[in-house]
């Protein structure tokens, strides 16, 4: 194979590259992962509707995300488990993340512990992704950790009181490889997501069903701030109603996102819903967008429809699992230079301009009304 | 093979297990088969817009059939000749269903007689698919046979005056093999089915045209009425204008059915035409949907748009085939699972709570007027 | 193989019996050939909505076209230069009608005359298809012979200033083979036919070019007039535009046709054209449709969109090609089989039943819209 | 392979020809090439509605571009370094372009200077596509070099303030083969083109970044009127109110075109964006258009929607890696044929009568909405 000049390319790599239990984990999606191809599909339904001379020798790329800087608008979503992909797992995305000046987002269930990933990467943006525990004492525990280390925000994991149906994942009985364990909780007994019974198949979904608790509900965030002054985002907002129910709460964020199509089939592709969203909030909180971002007009895309930053989830590991941390960052400079050449090609100079254009974005459909 | 973990898992092992014509009786549709992969692409055509943060760490996943409850709102569809999947044949279906707490619908052909099917699972919930024959004193003897041994209703067959066109049955020449016999109807002689014409090449074709009734109609029902107080259900309406038009004849429900497509090529995928008939009907009779039905989300989106339950034909008789009652068993275990997760995913605690949400189940349309 | 069962049958076994370039001229359309599956396809974006309960035990298939009553609704299309599919031609096919009492347009180019065509059918129903030559006594003559032969109409082709362009019959050099001739004009020279020119590629694009006149227009109809007394069909409309404007020359029908996609590459399928034309004609005329019927079910749309009948062309040489007479006949038998299958699917009697019924026959996009 | 008979058997035949990384160059498109196919796909969403029964025995189809009538209204765009395709690069394709009495852009990155140009082929329309160096003298030079030498008119491109991204280029280290060289430029140092940096991967993107003015913008026209006095097309508009914009600077004429896609992918396909930008320039001055021209009647749906010409990229090099000259010159007279074939069967004699029909192209959509 000659070397990556894509996302695609390096999803081939990593295709060739890793165990195919480990590959049907990171790749798959629930059930017939129609949503999980529509994730993707969905962007090319939209059409871009560029300026032209206009003078773009000089760009601003930069965005925010919680009110901190970021280079440009591409941050690293949380994705479980990254030691399965390239044995430096977590750490390489960090230090990925902090050499390209965007935030990465860690998993509650990363394989290296909220203060490994401080200490190798201490000048990255840091935010945690966070699943609440039945036992609270826990989840408590592992946020006020945290933010003790100068993490800066929460991402609340709204999509996921029990696990998804992941066909593969139950027919490769997918456990977590027994050299590896979710070191944010040495403490607790996961020998859940070691071992797998033969009714279930999967050792992750056994291990939610044990440990996450499904009760979860709004009443649960006014709880979290209890707890932490870091601020909220919710992550797996997908319809207009349920954003304009955080607003309420005064989260801090909604992230856009169907968990990379991996908990209820069937949903929206997250570009389709993230229109409606924005309308919902109307200014009120910050929006962001993960699912399927794959090059730089996907990025422009979900920016023109309102969003401040997208997250990429398989991506970085795909970029992980071809050569670690460079592929990582390789990934993400790649997707700069998309990004910065869209907008430039869009005869756009910011972010902002791009946001107050008119109708710079549409559906295929737009061509046809306009008969 | 590996294990099955899906319907579809199933329909592959059948495929490789069942002798061809047999495979082809029951796989095929009419015609271009059009509708029959419309039953299945339909569902796809709709997109889940879930709740969160709402408490679903207790769900009801109950439902009832003309006032019987079931223990989730999926039941089994009648389908003829069970015993050229498995030599067990509709016991093994039936008692599935009895140890599952569903419902089972029986057909007009079995191979096993309703006396036998209720010897074999006497708790079941069981009602009987009926075609009506031209001689009424048939149909009459068969339907107070069912009510007698505690036959719950009756589900009325009203798509087939005659058989639909299926051209891999006529290839095939396909008949009943002659080792097996629809045993409702001993004392009928049934040579009909066990050989075939040159000029039309379709047992069954041949039998129904020699037995059913084509001039069936609306007054009918006021027979039927006559001869049993079993509760009616037409099978086989797929418009909001028969909807109406059988409301009228104070039935007891309908079941939304093209007859696993097997009837009339190009009529609408059930979860399409749904919708019309809940509405047209607006709560005079219970409403359920077969075709297509194949996961979890499936049963969802028919369950939103106000089915009270939903029918499954072939996924059974690929459990069947497969091993018997495991087989069957496990499919049901398997959509229970399904649905289970997909409700809570929908963030929902019973199909009530499903059924008054607004817009939780939308075309994927939906998305672009929003713009 | 094993024997036919459907068209598509049919058309299989012909593309293994005809030399290539026959099957190419016989099966191609226009440039892309993009009408050519849309003739096809756009009848599967159609959906039948049926009646249920009505006693269908007697139907009555029966139509008629410019007055003679047909036995059902399917007539055959002319198509040029039948003894390239069979020895026996042209008589092959006459006789099929015959005996099915359905009609026969023959085509200008037969390669059996009108003389020997009446000669061996005497009891068919029989129609002349025109093309007009620049030569208009060439013309007459041929009219005149007919209508004193006893047939019943004209259908004057009017899609056809100039031939189509078809890419395979370019690239295969295409000309009638030498052993056969164009019957009616056994007088003209026509060596154009048989002798390519290395420019052009189609021997038939250059007869067309040399011999019909590409100045036909309106006013022609009344010249028409003068020289016969047999109703007038225009074959070629695909516009409402275009039908109002028949409507006004008085003509007695209009067939609704696009040559079987082999004139001009883009426009609609038959069958989504037909609708606006229906309601331009307001009844002012009959209506017929051919292109892309293949079974039972476009019979039924197209009857429900208000045709008297409908024409087919390659089916009938498919069968020709299989086995002469039998294999039309067969075809044809086929047809009015799934045609009645159908009907009585639908619920009607006949087809004043189907025609008087209200949205039985819709677009798929209904569905979306009644949400 | 045989002779070739259409655009297609070009393509065919070039991509056997060419070496791959040329054939790479020429054929892709940015990022995921989603506009590529778009362009050649959106003209098979339109449909034809002809007329029937005009007379056109006799067709013009002349058209005109800036004033000088062309003999059809199909004309070459600009594409790079020509040599690579045939040794007799530009010549072949300006005097193919020049006996078939239609217009020729040049490229600025011709491997063939104006001068030598005009030499081959005095009596060719010529004119002069243009990119904006940020060195202006140099600009200036070849403007009025081209202006000197009988050029009529400029073909700015607006779309390129820097170049695409085009995966192909950068996985081919493309660059121009060592013994060619942009022959117009022989005085700058373009070394930049043949070396290519690790990082970047194609040595165009380089050049282009190195040397194009990427902050070319609205008030540059001026600039350019104050330069020459031949008239100014923009080349590379795709919005309505880019359009606008341009009237308002009194440009001559707008090129819809999104650069055969090999720009921002996702931009629409300039079929579906021709229609709002002839509305939005409402007879103000000329629009033309490119990208996915491949036969007849996409010059037809183009010219109904208010085109007076198209242009074609690809095409040309095909037909050019075939056979030279003789290659262009086939490739030009089939669309000729084809445009008038199509011309005729549309039942219009002129391009003024097509462009005055009504609804004569139409969406797809067209037709369910007349229900
Ligand atoms: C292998 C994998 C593991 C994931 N683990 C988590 C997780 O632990 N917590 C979480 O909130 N989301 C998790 N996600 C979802 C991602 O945060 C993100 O929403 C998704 O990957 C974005 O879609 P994309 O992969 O198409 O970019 C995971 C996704 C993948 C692919
Ligand atoms: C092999 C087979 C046999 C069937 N036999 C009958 C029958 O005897 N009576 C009847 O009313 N429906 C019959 N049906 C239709 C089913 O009751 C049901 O409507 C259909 O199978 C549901 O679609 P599904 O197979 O996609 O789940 C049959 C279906 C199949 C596949
Ligand atoms: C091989 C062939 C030859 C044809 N020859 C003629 C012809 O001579 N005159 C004419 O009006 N139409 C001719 N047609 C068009 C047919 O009359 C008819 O419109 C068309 O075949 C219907 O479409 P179908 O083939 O999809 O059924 C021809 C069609 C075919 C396929
Ligand atoms: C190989 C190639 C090189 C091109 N070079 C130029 C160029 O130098 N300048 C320019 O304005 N457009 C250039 N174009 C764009 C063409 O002028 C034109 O817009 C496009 O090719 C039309 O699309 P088509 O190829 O589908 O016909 C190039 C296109 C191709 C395919």
């Amino acid at each position: 194979m000659s070397a990556p000049v894509s996302v695609k390319d390096y999803e081939n790599s990593a295709r060739e590259k890793l165990p195919k239990s480990v590959w049907d984990y990171y790749s798959s999606g629930a059930n017939n992962e129609q949503t999980l191809s529509d994730n993707c599909n969905a962007f090319s339904r939209y059409r871009l509707r560029p300026h032209v001379l206009n003078d773009v020798s000089k760009v601003n790329l930069g965005s925010s995300v919680l009110g901190t800087p970021i280079d440009f608008p591409v941050c690293i979503a949380s994705t479980a488990m990254n030691k399965m992909a390239h044995p430096t797992g977590e750490i390489a995305v960090v230090k990925a993340a902090e050499s390209m000046k965007i935030g990465y987002m860690q998993s509650t269930w990363a394989t290296t512990s909220v203060e490994d990933i401080t200490a190798a990467a201490p000048g990255a943006i840091r935010w945690l992704q966070l699943y609440i525990y039945k036992n609270r004492e826990v989840t408590k525990q592992l946020v006020q950790r945290a933010e003790r280390l100068g993490y800066q925000g929460i991402f609340l994991t709204v999509d996921t009181p029990i696990l998804g149906k992941r066909y593969k994942d139950v027919k490769n009985n997918f456990s977590l490889p027994s050299h590896l364990s979710l070191e944010n909780f040495k403490a607790l007994d996961l020998k859940e997501l070691h071992t797998v019974d033969g009714e279930n198949g999967s050792g992750l979904a056994q291990m939610v069903a044990a440990l996450i608790d499904p009760s979860l509900q709004w009443s649960d965030i006014a709880w979290l701030k209890t707890i932490t002054s870091m601020p909220i985002v919710l992550k797996g907002i997908i319809t207009g109603e349920m954003a304009k129910r955080a607003v309420k709460e005064n989260v801090a964020g909604i992230l856009v996102s169907n968990h990379g199509a991996r908990q209820l089939d069937g949903v929206p592709a997250t570009i389709d819903a993230l229109r409606e969203i924005v309308q919902a909030v109307d200014g009120k909180c910050e929006v962001y967008l993960d699912g399927g971002v794959r090059n730089g007009t996907d990025v422009i895309k979900a920016i023109a429809f309102g969003a401040k930053a997208v997250f990429i989830g398989r991506p970085v590991l795909w970029g992980l699992a071809h050569n670690g941390q460079e592929g990582v960052r390789h990934v993400l400079k790649m997707l700069r230079e998309e990004f910065k050449t869209a907008l430039q090609l869009m005869g756009c100079t910011s972010i902002e301009e791009l946001q107050s254009g008119v109708n710079m974005v549409v559906p295929q459909s737009y061509f046809n009304s306009s008969l």
